[in-house]
């Protein structure tokens, strides 16, 4: 632990820690309910913030007892809920590194993560279990000990060991701790890439990255445009997290949220019902989704039988909204606001958001929509976002020429963790190299193009897939829809469109190119050397992890998919 | 100017630094109004923030030009107008020091402030003129040049030399400027104390401090507690600027004012007409006031023909804010919420606040304000304080045992300038010394009780004089009151009250007694030996600079109050 800091350090540089987050809460609402997780069986547990604290700080005595010291890597494999923020602030705080694994990785790339971060204790829940013993031979000889999450007392039948049960390894410890005044560059967090293009990274920031993205965050929220019609802020803000810590700490939450004081509504396992029954029950307010989950929402039909009216807010992130979705579920939630940004694992949060101008209140909702719709604006409080071609300049605000994203800030990636070359890789000229490509439109609004990895070459041009595969899902008879290069000798590269059907319609593949043509070049959203050349209907798509569309594994079956496509346009 | 600043200090070191609060406006809000100032013939000056930001890099040429280098002292003697602020960033953004020159110092102490800031330039409007000439003889020998800020051409006829036309100056420069990467702890202000008891001491700040109070003062409004009967929010935030930029820099209003990219009304010189006007026709929504300026608009006859409505948030800082004055000033804005708090200049703005918490919206108004009209809760996010004794241990929180306040945090102080001496001696075991003392309620509420110089020693006890003086003028017939110890034989000292009653009362010396016996002894928010032995009425009473009661001033004319003293209770 380090020593404690006096002047002149306390005086200039007053250290930025994650265990600030703590103090609001343990100050003026000791008392206040902290935390609400619904389990499976529907049973609610309830902790007052002075609950929960004891219990940090229980958990933080406990892992010191277990030998955890500072830098050590912290693991855990389990769903939102009490228990992981217990532990995302005792390991944390104490000055160890919080590791949560992605569930979403294939067992491959979870073992190699957690063989890669050397993590010392795996938490895990009973909704983890069985992934945790498909891997668990090749991690066994690394992981020393594991700890079991559970409200049921005992042990689950697992050959995993060492066992502990978490609530036996806590109850006689102090609940009381003197957090260490930690160097503000103490690392904090460790999250891992999905790796759609190798192996995943492991990405690591610092408290001082951590809080001051807290804190950007709570300050970009307080500052907010207010809309016409906008519904008044509520008294109190009642969050329900159902983005999964495991996916970058839900982008932050458990630190805005803590440090706040506000009451966290859990869900466990996310279903349309149960999460109903939590906004009806808790008088939620706001919650962030990733697209399949307000996908998951706009299907389900019992949805009329609960009162959602306190949900007031909704944010969807991790993956692009299609207009489409956007408009179905604005419909389901009069009052809700759905926007998007842009964000990645090296970004821990948004480094793009959806910031509208105060003139833009005088425009028809239609006009904003557009704005919207749109990836964001590149200006966050506390990062900075450009769109650059291969000379580090900015592209011009043509809403056409596509460049490369490249950010810094307050909490873009301090390091890859042990990975000095790809590091130094992305980190260049002071900037931070994305890899995802862009356009910049007049007012100055991005439009993410693409992966450059994923980008079509048609002749010398980049062809914008995601704005494609937006425009197309706005088509009525439209699930979803993907665009890949299909390898042309005039051209290097032209498009195809692999395309989801409604399941009540029955159009034809040059109806696709009717509504592109329609919709997207007479409208001039797209040029018409963009328009797919080939379309192929097909019964699912293939996505990533985080519910990407998987390119990569696209083009490996690209003969299939060229078996039932239909070439709809001459080149 | 430093060197750019690359990877890996942009990643983990992003810099906090004053120049980020440009960004908002200048990419979201270019042609709004920026800022509107009323000079004092009435007439407006508008500018965007396009106009407003290209004045300041004009500036900042303008200065290169002149020979201004990193850590450079700037000087201003100025109101509060659009010419300061460019001053303020021009300097800071460009890696030299603004100093605010105060104001409402006397002329040797500010000759003083500015020979030992060893200021290169002195910025100054029509309103400083004649100051700046009273003291021009003692500082011209070290100040190189000045510089006139006048919406008029020409020079004004005076023996000030070399003197420059601020607009002659910058007309010609460039409008954009390259703000240089600087490290964030480049000292970004100095402000002197008002030096009640000796010479004033500068107190410098850092960028990263002057950043950091920015940014969490944003993010403290942003998640302020709503209570039952507030005002919506406005869909813009107008606000005037009141508190003179030569008082710490309005507490720090021209950082949160630019980085949210609102409009900003000045004043000119503060009147009640022109403050009501400016209210009306800019339709202002919040405000900083000192009590003094409050005073003024209570007793404002004409202020029935003004539109206020728009004025939803006023808040109170600079002196003690009688509970009187305060439920008089409610009356006149029936939407204004008034409020206290704590600071100093070695706090940069408050570091104690009225926080409330969200059971107390369950309380009755009176319950709430007998919270409010306490010093605050010692938790503003990004400080603490705490109230101890003379071992560095919390002092009970009985409302009654007194000890000192000391505070760390984000911008609580780097050092006293050019003064390692004073600056060790306040800045003990990691914690900052205020100086002042208080006691803390049950709550965890503190009421500052008095300066630590400035206490009456009864006994053993010590008489908190703060609150006897705010419970004296809650009567009716009481104007203003303050309180010092006269030399007593038994006692050590015993109190003597100086009393200013309302113009049309005639209360006695013992009336005074009966009041504070009443609601004070028999209500329990003081002890029977707290009662002031002596009471004399007064005309005046003398105060500092910043319109605290001037103790060491009074105690010399002692002999004279004594004279027409009345003594009113034995001992």
């Amino acid at each position: 632990m380090s020593e404690k800091i006096f002047y002149p350090e306390y005086s200039k540089h007053y250290p930025l820690l994650v265990k600030n987050c703590l103090k609001k809460p343990m100050m003026l609402f000791p008392n206040e309910t902290a935390m609400v997780y619904r389990n499976d069986e529907g049973q609610y547990l309830r902790f007052t913030w002075r609950e929960w604290l004891e219990r940090t700080c229980k958990l933080a005595h406990a892992m010191k007892t277990l030998g955890v010291k500072e830098g050590d890597r912290i693991a855990t494999m389990a769903l939102n809920h009490h228990w992981h923020m217990e532990n995302i602030y005792a390991s944390i705080c104490s000055g160890a590194i919080s590791h949560p694994i992605n569930m979403r990785l294939s067992l491959d790339h979870m073992t190699y993560t957690i063989n890669h971060a050397e993590d010392k204790i795996i938490f895990f829940d009973a909704d983890s279990l069985l992934t945790l013993e498909a891997l668990y031979d090749r991690i066994k000889d690394k992981v020393e000990l594991f700890v079991y999450m559970s409200d049921k007392p005992g042990l689950p039948e697992t050959s995993i060991k060492p066992l502990y049960n978490y609530e036996e390894l806590i109850k006689d410890e102090p609940s009381t701790y003197d957090w260490p005044d930690l160097d503000e560059d103490t690392h904090a967090v460790l999250y891992y890439t999905t790796g759609t293009t190798g192996l995943p990274k492991g990405v690591l920031y610092t408290n001082r990255q951590v809080y001051l993205q807290c804190i950007f965050f709570l300050l970009r929220r307080g500052a907010a445009l207010r809309m016409p019609g906008d519904p008044p802020p509520p008294d109190d803000w009642i969050p329900m997290m159902n983005v999964p810590l495991f996916h970058i700490h839900a982008w932050g939450a458990p630190f805005y949220y803590v440090f706040e004081g506000v009451k966290i509504v859990f869900p466990g396992k996310f279903t349309a019902e149960s999460f109903c029954e939590l906004v009806h029950n808790e008088k939620v307010t706001q919650t962030s989704l990733v697209p399949t989950m307000l996908a998951m929402l706009v299907e389900y039909e019992d949805i009329g039988k609960w009162d959602l009216s306190s949900l007031i807010q909704v944010t969807i992130g991790g993956g692009a909204l299609p207009l489409g979705l956007k408009l179905k579920a604005e419909k389901l939630f009069p009052t809700m606001n759905a926007t998007s940004g842009y964000g990645m694992t090296e970004t821990m949060a948004g480094c793009v958001g959806n910031i509208l101008t105060r003139e833009m209140r005088e425009w028809p909702k239609e006009k904003v929509d557009q704005v919207l719709v749109k990836t964001g604006f590149p200006y966050i409080p506390g990062v900075e976002a450009r769109v650059v071609d291969e000379d580090g300049n900015d592209v011009p605000r043509d809403n056409e020429t596509i460049g490369e994203i490249v950010v810094r800030g307050h909490w873009i990636m301090e390091q890859y963790y042990k990975d000095p070359e790809k590091t130094a890789a992305v980190w260049r000229d002071g900037w931070l190299h994305t890899g995802d490509v862009a356009k910049m439109d007049e007012l100055g609004y991005m439009t993410i193009a693409d992966r450059i990895t994923d980008v079509i070459r048609s002749g010398s041009e980049m062809v914008p897939t995601v704005l494609l595969e937006n425009l197309t899902s706005n088509a009525e008879f439209v699930l979803e829809a993907a665009y890949v290069g299909v390898p042309d000798d005039k051209w290097g590269e032209t498009p195809l469109a692999l395309v989801r059907k409604t399941p009540d319609s029955s159009p034809s593949e040059e109806d696709i190119l009717t509504f592109l043509q329609k919709e997207g070049v007479d409208t001039g959203k797209i040029t018409r050397w963009m328009l797919p050349v080939y379309v192929a209907f097909v019964k699912d798509i293939l996505k990533t992890s985080v519910g990407k569309y998987d390119k990569i594994a696209i083009r490996k079956q690209l003969d299939e998919f060229m078996d039932v496509a239909k070439r709809v346009r001459k080149t």
